[in-house]
């Protein structure tokens, strides 16, 4: 017997007959004798419609109001499945963010949890009744109704399992785990079996779209171990652990690419102090996110050249700033670029094992494929390249770090 | 400056361009100084999907998971309203039934209002902001949502005004009033500028659909002053009062009939003690609601005819009961009649006038109108006539009473 939180979003209920596909396979779950909790997006679409809605009434809304409209469509799905599963003999009940309660901060439209009640779910649990519980919405320190804001419900499945200890928390998507590259782009990807917590938060980060950011932290701070799966598979998925539950660590897990991303160049940049500040102090005003820096040493010991990598959806704007601020920065000329992607490989084991960035550098540099920019983190290398060359510098490391092997 | 409730149904707010035109005649009301609260119903169509939903995951399901599924409806109403409102620069929030809270009974489906707390709403009012409140739900005391059944946000409204103290509850509908009698079949029908709530509670019992039933006798025994009113225009509507605040009551207010009756005659029955107890008790064991009752005067002492109407969809089930127990109840034949109608004319005046009835059965046997049975309440006089005559009857009484002249 184990405690299990089961996810399913959107696309897993559309329609009546897809959330009466779900309640088998929950049924199944309780049938093998095991105490579940689910938790549910609303039906495909639905958040949309509603979405529109508050927009079309009003482009600057109040966030509360849009909480109270836009919380509804989990609502209803929580109350139907709780119905197909009492039609299959399940005893079943739906569960509001306010009647638990799933507290939040008072943050509307994007609100962060703060604490659950599971204590009447799991007495529930062992009178054998499933709880079917509505994600993305919490309660609010002013008694209202809160969203966790889009993809909320993968949190919400997260920390309910955290707050019932649950042994697993299923997270039901339309693929059947994570793989060590996007199949679309390398056919001989690989489904990963286990992955580590460090390793997924810098995957989904970094482009692969499976799980929340935000519900991989959660899942890290509070150890729940998150199973990515597949709706329409009884086979396991991709089991996302601590460290230690992984016996053999590959020195790289994966790789990815994210496309939206812009690069800007500074031309004949002042080389004094200061001038890192004069650049970045009005971005970050303005909530431009910087991720990576460059500056060349500087040739004649007065001039350089700096290169940072901003969202390609803030380059725009990036660029009106740091015009109006020319001549207080000092700078000759700006470049800009949106068409470049970032190539990142993820893996705990290179903590361990030197050479993994020269691997990288050797590998694109015989595929004649120029390296723009570098960052690295303790997990992770990521290189700023040409878009031309994604899918030639995706395959090219996949096999390079020995992952084309099944 | 007085304190209103408005209350709009579901035609009324059935798309965001009748929202905002709802929108605009509250934001008039509250730019008059007074205070408003408003009670909105589900979007038109949206309870009937949502119904429907309920009834095709489980033709027997949880009223509990009816209840939050259906009531959702009203929540999306409510914070679109209040959006709405606020982009006419009129402060307002929406509220949920167990925000307030809004405490009901514990019968999921057709719960009863217990109780209200009003104190939040009237310490808003004092700072200018609208309530907008979810019509039809309820908290009920195992902390879960109830509904109050169809047409339940009349009667939330009206409890609202009940438990803020409000000086009128304005309903607004598809017409501009209540009518002495149906202006499709009597064009010369009048529309009532007042009339009782006793009056009210007949005609909304006898057939007139503006208002609910329940709604009408939760405003008397709490005296809220309710106006029936149309949603498209701002003539006054009708009020529904005390009778004290009526200086002249007219004798005879309205007309009515009600077409879904049918009558059941069991002739040549033994007239004996106990033979009323054995017809009627099975049915009332069986749910079947009888209303009118005649027992013709023995012509021999030994048998008799006795003749009662059930709501047509009873008459079946009716007709089976009786059959099962011909030999008991000891009747010779069962007759059915499903094409009849009852015209009732109302009005508090006529306690204190005589020959109101006698009036009523002249001019219809003016009319070789042949009455079939008489029920009648200390307001209220109802025959039973052949349906053929309905609209013959419903013209000729409401000429008799003089209610013709504007």
């Amino acid at each position: 017997m184990a405690r299990i939180v089961m996810k399913f979003g959107g696309t897993s209920v559309a329609d009546l007959d897809r959330i009466r596909f779900v309640a088998d396979r929950v049924a199944a779950e309780a049938e093998r004798g095991n105490e579940v909790a689910v938790v549910v997006s609303a039906m495909a679409g639905a958040t949309n419609r509603l979405v529109g809605w508050t927009q079309e009434m009003s482009v600057v809304h109040d966030a509360r109001e849009y909480d109270a409209v836009v919380s509804s469509g989990e609502q209803v799905t929580a109350g139907l499945l709780a119905m197909a599963l009492q039609q299959r003999g399940v005893s079943a009940r739906s569960w509001l963010a306010w009647q638990l309660p799933l507290s939040t901060d008072g943050v509307h439209g994007a609100a962060r949890i703060e604490q659950i009640d599971g204590s009447e779910l799991v007495q529930r649990f062992a009178d054998g009744q499933v709880a079917v519980i509505a994600g993305f919405q919490g309660l609010g320190p002013d008694n209202r109704i809160t969203t966790l804001g889009r993809g909320g419900s993968d949190t919400t499945a997260v920390a309910i399992a955290a707050a019932v200890k649950a042994d697993r928390c299923d997270i039901y998507t339309d693929v059947d785990g994570v793989y060590t590259a996007d199949p679309r782009v390398v056919t001989s990807a690989n489904k990963i079996d286990k992955i580590t917590y460090e390793e997924m938060l810098e995957l989904a980060s970094q482009g692969a779209k499976v799980l929340q950011t935000r519900s991989v932290e959660l899942a890290m701070n509070h150890r729940v171990r998150v199973q990515v799966r597949s709706s329409f598979s009884d086979a396991p998925g991709t089991l996302v652990v601590d460290e230690d539950e992984i016996l053999e660590q590959a020195v790289v897990s994966g790789i990815t690419y994210t496309s939206d991303e812009a690069k800007v160049t500074l031309r004949n940049v002042a080389d004094r102090p200061g001038v890192a500040a004069a650049v970045f102090g009005p971005l970050a005003d303005a909530n431009v996110n910087v991720d990576m820096i460059v500056q060349s040493a500087s040739p004649d010991g007065v001039h350089t050249d700096i290169t940072f990598t901003v969202a390609r959806g803030d380059l725009e704007r990036t660029a009106q700033i740091l015009d109006d601020r020319k001549q207080e920065v000092g700078y000759q000329q700006l470049m800009a670029d949106g068409d470049v992607v970032k190539v990142s490989v993820i893996g705990v084991g290179m903590r361990s094992h030197a050479g993994v960035a020269q691997q990288m550098f050797q590998a694109l540099s015989d595929r004649g494929i120029n390296i723009q920019a570098i960052s690295t983190s303790e997990i992770k290398i990521s290189v700023l390249i040409a878009a031309e060359y994604t899918e030639l510098a995706v395959r090219t490391l996949h096999a390079a770090y020995g992952l084309d092997a099944a």
